[in-house]
């Protein structure tokens, strides 16, 4: 943790990461709820609200469109990822180094690290080397930090995120991306462990408007900077009237229902 | 996935590779159909065909031929390949450099990824390396995407296709090589999940003319760049009226029929 | 062994190390005693205790709180850790450069050794290249030496622990932290095993201020140059006065009773 | 497969290589038919011999033995190897780099592929590396491309000796070694499938003069270009009377029998 | 093998190794029967003895004791080594680069290779890059050849050890440190496959007086160049009468009862 390392990526302390790599984690079927998002020119569209810090990608991604989008997009590399045709115990290929990230305009790296893994070890070690070609490049790194692997039953009980977060600060991360706990409570206590890295919660699949919203607001006063976002986002009809509320929500520190309603949103809706 | 990176390897956006790896991959067998194909400077000749925009070889063959062939082929040096003596779970030796290939005058670089496979992300990383190499010599890189191995009983299903080509995109490929999916609107899939990267089907074992052309057809139609053929070229007695009839499918988007019957083919001979 | 390579982290050729990986090693729950220990900063505090001579913390803490205790704090980089979130054979990723290191102004380096574990040999070559780089950077080098993994029934047995300590000299240590043998007599057998290479005992898990500091006494007496200690100061509700008491142990050679007494504590007080 | 590269151990583009690694790769066992074989001047003495175009030594033999050669003896340096001790799945360790080789005074460089084995990419990895630091400093490239391991029943079969030979070229190798596969139409087809990569017999274990030198004529009039022969030699008791008559079979392409007796051996003698 | 690659660790060709890398490699115990012997300082006083050519010990050892120690010793760094805490198949790590060697001022390196291990290719590859790094930097190279591991029952059979010592012929070490195969007619025959490779025979456990120079006499007589001891030396009582006897039998080519009166021994004593 450098201060001011993730100056890039973040507005007044806080983010909003635009996750855009589950064509590579997940596959085409994470594009079906919304045909057209399977066009990277649309999300980039997305990341240029002004409520997006930064835009997370692969670097084939990275490199057909960024150049188009460099003057009005902050660009989170995400240097390791693997398809789930594999299906063997959690690991990641590391799929651009760092200097190809920095050639491409990369402002942060983003890394996952899978605690519990048998993988763990090779993991932290490239990330180890992630973390300090980022620093020689004044780039900022994030850790998506996942606990996962054998052993592992919970991977979203307080005691697991607290440390995943605990392992961002310790191993020199600007931001740990954690999955939300469950509760205020337990993100407070990870927001706690994680010191001045700060901690952004992950959005994992897709729910309805106002819960999403108050999972975000419930993070935000516990503590966490931000969020990284994808599905909650791309998969919606109305993505840019949910980033409107997001901003009101991280940004602006609103609840949940009043963010929604100056959105344009129906904080009252049902569920889609 | 950079604009024009490709550019020594396509025709109008088009492509036509043919491959000639099956001494390597399958062995001597590829060759019975046509004894004299065991001889690379077969293949040369054809590859000055103006319908093939580049030949796919191993570093061997490049070294032994292409100086006799410089100006006339465009030269696709496949990095990795392995011999079907082996056995184990799908993975592939990295027989070339990159900067070896340059050396040898090769205008992109092939590389086949197993996604899927237990060695898909030790793959993934060799891939890494040798795309980030082949940028810093201005080469094209063309992925073999062909998800293989525990776990993935249907290799040509729409999905696997799809995501076979989407990993092409998002690891930094300029054109994904697949098998085709089995119908057009399977090809059309992979198609729009590949973006700008440009997919080209992969020809297969040899089938006969009409029903063979008729797939590419289909295949381009579906918005597929071209085709990656060898078998299905040099297993022929007669391979430049194929390359005759491929170059109507491919660049003057002739029907299947139609570009054999300019070619001189026999559009309703039974299969051979 | 290099004399005087351990300068900085010494005081009259005793040593004090204030151990505070635990976040990593552990996780949050070592900080639940007492919870505010989770922060780091309360932890550098500490460590500008005279009786401190090197705090020993993962790269990221380092990064975030040192650019503030520079002047004050000597530090021990820890370079490798993992989490107890993976369950293998013992094992430790390197999670930080010697280059990094010296570029945060470390003054020494940590490393662990599992001698015994199927991966002894892995992280003895590790060690081979962090102790050589250490020595280009004049700093003074710290083995964890933990015999640990298959086939090692008791860690902590006279003959494992002299061994462990062995292993520090031969292995070019400035300095063997091994867990106390359980006597005197064990650990002044450990203490001549490793020769020049100076013997710190491991604190261990918290335990009351007497057979703490009564532990502490008869392994100096035994010949042990100062010890490591985590738990048992920061978990404390008054570390200082214990690190007051460790000043008189280590340093002055006074009973842990009499030290205690100097310290303001009561040597008669029962455990807490 | 460079035109040329190979003209230092060859003769009119033919080639005997005298192998002697067998103290490697057998042990004491294989001097045991004449026991001052053992001792390498001997063998170095036999490659003066005008019909030797190499000597095939690892090497610690080419170091201690080769600078009182270097103007008699052209050397082929194996640069994998490993004992018989070793009982896994075939390797070959990698004994000597190819920058050591060249300062050596190498002329060329010998490298085992074993495909089939579990070992075959890996080992084809190490081939890649040393081919192309080979192709630096101008020296041939010799492949002894031996099928082996899981999964093959028949290694000289002669559809696996044609895909060994293919293999050859394939990846690069200017000569490639293959076992005799049993008939002159299968050699024939062997060196077909290596085009211009030239095929040399292994010579095998030791069998009586005239049968021996039938097999060479064999497969000379097959196309190979020459033979690798260690045993067949050097258990001899007048190894310089076959060496006569391998010169006879293969630069003069007399019969077996003519060179027998041009040599002053006994054509009609039964098997020793 | 380089002709006098290896003379500022011999004398007049001949070799007697005082070895004492046991505290890593078999821990306190060995210290057990002299304790004084746990300190290196006695056992490099020992080994300015006029008829030791070199000390072999570990890194740490060296870089402490060594610099005291340079002009009247010379100094052969074991790089490899590891506990017997680790039980599995045979292995070693490389504790120390040869460059490092050469800083500390070493005239040969010591490196062990258990030929028939599971882990010999490893460990022959790792002898290649030592070997070529020690010629770099003129030193000697002298290989621990200690064939052991799965499939070997008898490690000091005739035709193990002459295997052994070939080994150390065919990879290039200059001096071949073998166990005593039984008989002066085995070593005789592991020291003709040595070639100009020179064979010490390893010294083992200890024995008494008598017998252990009889079978150095013995060995010397078969043409071993000497002796690698580490236990029969430093576990005696009077090291120094045992290493003046060793002079006698070694570099004056005396019997072993006569060189034991000389060096003030009774030739005649029963085992100690």
């Amino acid at each position: 943790m450098i201060q001011h390392a993730d100056d890039a990526i973040t507005r007044d302390g806080k983010i909003l990461i635009l996750a855009y790599d589950h064509g590579l984690e997940h596959g085409p079927v994470d594009f079906e709820p919304n045909p057209e998002t399977a066009d990277p020119e649309r999300v980039f569209e997305l990341a240029t609200h002004d409520a997006v810090t930064a835009l997370a990608v692969q670097k084939g991604v990275a490199e057909a469109y960024y150049p188009y989008y460099e003057t009005d997009v902050s660009l989170l590399l995400k240097l390791n990822g693997t398809s789930n045709l594999w299906m063997g115990e959690p690991d990641s290929a590391v799929n651009c180094s760092v200097e190809y990230a920095a050639d491409l305009g990369a402002d942060a790296i983003g890394f996952t690290l899978y605690g519990g893994s048998n993988h763990e070890i090779e993991m932290a070690e490239e990330f180890r080397d992630a973390q300090e070609d980022a620093r020689d490049h004044d780039m900022g790194v994030v850790m998506w930090s996942y606990p996962r692997g054998q052993g592992l039953k919970n991977d979203t009980s307080s005691d697991t995120i607290a440390y995943a977060a605990r392992q961002g600060l310790e191993l020199g991360a600007d931001v740990a991306k954690v999955k939300y706990p469950g509760s205020a409570d337990a993100m407070a206590e990870a927001v706690r462990m994680a010191g001045p890295t700060k901690v952004v919660m992950s959005g994992g699949s897709k729910t309805d408007d106002r819960s999403f919203l108050e999972t975000v607001e419930s993070a935000i006063d516990a503590g966490a900077k931000g969020l990284a976002v994808g599905r909650n986002v791309f998969q919606r009809e109305n993505p840019t009237q949910l980033l409107d509320a997001l901003e009101g929500v991280i940004f602006e520190e609103l609840s949940a229902a009043e963010a929604l309603r100056q959105a344009g949103g129906d904080p009252d809706a049902a569920a889609e």
